[in-house]
């Protein structure tokens, strides 16, 4: 069964969605998505002026497709993948860019937003996404259970099994 | 059957060509090729200076089925394509801008080519390729027989039919 690469949940995904808040605000792109290789939507944010997006399910299987046929062209080269992808319409472009080996993060913007500070900021998001990525992988998260907890639990065992209990 | 759909040949081919020989000395790229939207490499220019070249034939099947892919990105936002399309990688990049409705300009570079040169020259290049498109679309090739063929013949026929010459 198909699942998500990439599993950013709580704190992890908070960050990751104040890094593309940022990123739309500094770029003025429209979209700013999280995809798996797979096609997933792991999280996406729009700009507050950016018109009502497409499916953006079905953006995230195109771009996933996409980089697929991307690897298979860079690979004729020597290369391993290409490292950042841009798509320039009329009136609408896309930049993607490898986040890791199992993610991309895509900026869709208009002819209002300079495709030089789309791909500036893109950047600098990318970067501080990696940080936040690493994080999550060195401190998986784990139940902690702390004094308070401990005490609690303390007592609970003792009144379980404690002689004195007894009737 | 699939067959490509441009017939380049003769004296549109050769111009075409001296455009593509053109692009690579201003641009510093390394090949360049006109491809038609089914995957078929009709023309192709290599630099002196470029190292031997991947198969050709697979480069334009997938960059023929990449531009497919983002053909329905586009018209996900409404727009019937991207205009153009960069893919840069560590050591090499694609840049690819669509010839009308039929086919693709593809310029592959190294670092030592930079970007903005790349598309200027190649954004020139397909202005002038346009121009020998639109020339072959408003004079198709025909036969003409000039002043030299026709006296000739005539005096061919004259032989085969002139009483003149029978015993």
């Amino acid at each position: 069964m198909l699942e998500p690469a990439l599993d950013l949940y709580g704190e992890a995904a908070e960050r990751v969605e104040a890094v593309l808040i940022d990123l739309l605000a500094q770029s003025r792109a429209r979209y700013a998505l999280v995809v798996d290789r797979q096609g997933f939507v792991l999280l996406h944010q729009r700009a507050p002026w950016a018109p009502k997006p497409p499916s953006l399910d079905s953006l995230a299987t195109l771009i996933a497709s996409n980089h697929s046929a991307n690897v298979a062209i860079a690979q004729l080269f020597g290369e391993s993948a290409f490292r950042e992808t841009v798509q320039v319409g009329d009136g609408v472009g896309t930049y993607v860019e490898a986040l890791g080996d199992r993610a991309l993060l895509v900026a869709v913007f208009d002819e209002t937003a300079p495709l030089g500070k789309v791909k500036l900021f893109t950047k600098r998001a990318v970067a501080r996404i990696r940080d936040v990525l690493a994080d999550v992988r060195e401190a998986p998260p784990e139940l902690v259970f702390g004094a308070a907890f401990s005490d609690d639990a303390g007592a609970l065992l003792d009144d379980l099994f404690d002689d004195r209990n007894r009737p």
